[in-house]
């Protein structure tokens, strides 16, 4: 049943055309706040600043019930087949990514996710002893790895680095670009550096390649790789080798990358610089979360409310996009990941049962921290020709013990003014004689409140996004699991690496490229060997004289 | 004149009608290829994956011309007043960015120009007299700088580190955070850290409140701010203060934040941690770029070019937004600036003359360096429902002296090898029986290339962005160099500081906020105020229980 066939769906579209103004007198006022709310675990949400009234969340109620986003959300704790499309062939597998901090309440588990939660048990414990035979060894801790190894786990380690318990720092060698790498090795002393080389299947083209590279360079510097590489992959994969590894620590395929941040994937690099009862914290605000989005009223599952406010947004709304902006420093590449997330999973042409969308999917991602950003693209926000909903995220409590006063106010406070601020002034606008000084207002956020960022708080919010994430793509009909849009580039850039040895090969002689993608890549290549090498002549004269 | 009542605008409404599906057997070639490049300084822009052919070319020459694109360059170059709005108060006044680089070549400047590369000089000497006498004092430099004084500076910092001839690091405390500025000062030795504070007007909130704390912060360790704080600021402004800093730095009304990198907001810290030769290498890059926009061929001018392809893409072909993508690990935070270069720019509402814009302004510019990208977010770029054209940025040769080779090609030509498979796979799709694993194609990108990026080539990028966003302005007759939209926002922030104020005061009493807008914000408080602390209640034994 393609989302558009709803009949919640028609009965949207018709209250998008007298959807509530915000700017209105009386639209928005404090009763309004007060009605307009949603919490979960120690997270609250907060959206009376949508462009939503009781007519629509009763829609939208309906339209998850039509949906059936709940009965999904517990087939995927459940670990039943959701990662499939209809009539062709597909991954066809579970997902099990909530499963690997279930062990907090293994009883409320089904049987699959259970037995899954009993092995990656076997693995936390595997790292729990690795953990205490390495602690304080090392000062540095480098990942290789790519995407959702990547990404989540910087997110994480910024967010939380305010708790470090270990003293080592944590890199990251994701880009097959040489300079990523060489950046990353000015910096640590091999002898004190612990390598983390993540990749579920051991083939990915930049960890396969990257590793390769590092394992040579150690040797170079009389360090044996065996004693300094660690690998979180898939058991029985090619990098499943004790011969290679101080130690391998396991992941399934039920564990998608962009959702595989509370897998050993996360758990190792994350463990080793902040410490294994950090990170304990942090799964467990993750399970918590897992729990809390098992409720079926909408009213009362913050995941779910998020999602049905997205699918209105860009659906019924029209808005292609969604801003997150975190009023908090520590989150600054959270953003990043979610742009992932969501993007990845959700980003999608087909429906689950194999049929094209013709509606919008996937909204683009983005943001950067408040305030910084309200002195950057906030412009374009405010009086911009395109409506961008908000998302915004606001703590009561700094991490760190400093929040000093000055002009009468603590800086806490002032950034905490200037979030609800943003958030009101979109909505309200205000009319001016000058035009350029007129606010059309009437453009939508939302707020997500915590107390403080802590281990299990950030736990909770990341489980918050990866389950608004699938209740989306669940309200949607789509497959957020899979990831099939990767793959033409991926088998193309071998093509043209062909391509590049042949040349390098034949030295001057013309290759004759089979495909005409690679016809044209050839004649890119040679711009590229073409291009002018840049010129210095400064002179330092012309200043000196001039200057006073 | 609106925009949107050009002939070349009707002209071009049309040719969107039939525009080039780049899918086609034969539409993508070799040949296509050549005919598709401009050039500008030792950049190369490579547009044959675009929509276009010769006839929309032409039509957007005609656009081009139609708008006065190039008279408009000319008048921003010669400092002529272009930062007004017709009938209504506004800044009105000149804008200088291109004069804080005409130094190289001063008899090329118009008088106003030349007279304001006269004061930069000054202010070069200066800083070129202090950097000698602390050069090699300090290890750390931290920025007190929000939007174009932080992302800016940050983003050419990271684009150079590989460059760097002092030892300095550099930290940013831009946000209001509290957390910000505590992690900054954990990294840091007092008595070796200079501080910059970079504040125009000398009265932005983040900047006077971060300095305020910082300076008692700096006296409570028993340093003396006034030998580690320098300034930049506004001749007269109130920072501007013998008595409170080691040195002041000007700049002018007429340098906007956003473009204020290659003037003392930029060669200040730049200066001190990359190296004086390094930041003026940049300037002559810059400068160099600037005096290529002044061409008035578009086929010869690549800032016009790219501003005219993204004209195109954004209101012919519809789309809201544009990614950029650097293939170079050092530019990661390069979009960032970018971001708020060109949404600060040209999100507008309204045009120079006044009135209501009925088109499409600023798009959404997003972007993640590549390869990282494409494990990410390129999904949805690939097989979402919204077009999203990309600028790639590319560079034949490395950063660093390390180019490791592995499975028979270095880990350069991998980079480049992927960066031409997207563009190409975007642009030609592949049809695939199995839906999930079809392209749809047609999906437009263009490429930015250099030999390597050096100070002088990033110097050439950053101001090919600072033009291109200029012409896009110019060709929608927009006002890109003002930011009225900030203003909203900022006052509001103010009133509700005074209710958190008047709150603190009165402990428990209900105060009456005047302003619906602070009832609404009240209202905000208070959910913040009540939400639930979390708990811990890790049952580590759960875990110890069951593992083998």
């Amino acid at each position: 049943m393609n989302f558009d066939r709803f009949i919640a769906t028609k009965k949207l579209r018709e209250l998008a055309k007298k959807a509530p103004d915000l700017t209105k007198d009386g639209a928005l006022d404090a009763k309004r706040v007060e009605e307009m709310v949603v919490s979960g675990c120690q997270l609250r949400l907060l959206f009376s600043t949508e462009r939503v009234n009781q007519e629509i969340l009763h829609a939208l109620e309906e339209l998850a019930e039509e949906s059936e986003a709940c009965k999904k959300m517990a087939m995927i704790q459940n670990m039943e087949m959701v990662n499939y499309i209809e009539g062709y062939a597909s991954e066809n597998r579970a997902v099990g990514h909530t499963a690997m901090r279930g062990f907090f309440n293994e009883k409320k588990l089904s049987k699959k996710a259970r037995e899954a939660a009993e092995l990656e048990k076997i693995e936390i414990e595997k790292f729990r002893n690795f953990y205490k035979k390495v602690e304080g060894k090392y000062t540095d801790v480098a990942v290789v790895g790519i995407g959702g190894s990547y990404l989540g786990t910087q997110a994480v380690y910024n967010a939380l680095s305010a708790y470090q318990k270990c003293k080592a720092r944590l890199h990251f060698i994701s880009n097959v670009d040489p300079d990523n790498m060489a950046s990353a090795l000015q910096e640590v002393d091999l002898k004190k550096t612990l390598v983390v080389v993540v990749s579920k299947s051991g083939g990915t083209l930049e960890i396969v390649s990257n590793e390769e590279v590092l394992r040579h360079y150690f040797e170079s510097k009389g360090v044996n790789p065996k004693e300094h590489f660690v690998c979180v992959t898939g058991e029985k994969s090619p990098m499943d080798n004790p011969n290679l590894y101080a130690a391998c620590f396991y992941l399934w395929d039920f564990v998608g990358g962009r959702y595989s941040v509370s897998s050993m994937v996360g758990v190792v690099p994350l463990g080793l610089t902040l410490g294994f009862d950090v990170v304990l914290e942090f799964l467990q605000g993750m399970h918590e979360m897992d729990q809390h989005v098992l409720e079926t009223n909408p009213r009362k599952n913050i995941a779910l409310m998020s999602a049905l406010l997205d699918v209105w947004n860009r659906n019924f709304m029209n808005c292609p996009n969604l801003a997150i902006i975190p009023y908090a420093y520590g989150m600054s590449r959270f953003p990043a990941h979610l742009q992932q997330l969501i993007m990845e999973s959700n980003g999608k042409h087909i429906t689950q049962e194999g049929e094209y969308v013709n509606f919008g999917t996937s909204q683009t991602i983005f943001g950067e921290p408040g305030t910084d950003s309200q002195h950057s693209f906030f412009q374009c926000l405010h009086q911009g020709t395109d409506v961008v909903p908000i998302e915004f995220i606001g703590f009561r409590e700094s991490q760190h013990d400093f929040d000093k006063e000055s002009m009468g106010t603590s800086q806490r406070t002032k950034l905490n003014a200037n979030l609800f601020a943003q958030a009101i002034a979109l909505a309200t606008g205000k009319k001016d004689e000058n035009k350029n000084r007129d606010f059309k207002g009437n453009r939508q956020s939302r707020i997500l409140l915590a107390k403080k960022l802590t281990p299990q708080i950030l736990g909770q919010i990341l489980s918050y996004y990866e389950h608004k994430t699938a209740f989306t793509g669940a309200i949607w009909h789509i497959n957020s699991f899979d990831q099939e849009g990767v793959q033409l580039g991926k088998k193309l850039s071998l093509s043209i690496l062909d391509l590049y040895k042949e040349r390098a090969h034949k030295k001057g002689a013309t290759p004759h490229p089979a495909q005409k993608e690679v016809q044209v890549a050839e004649a890119f290549i040679k711009h590229m060997e073409n291009l002018e090498a840049p010129h210095i002549h400064l002179d330092y004269d012309v200043l000196k004289k001039h200057a006073q």
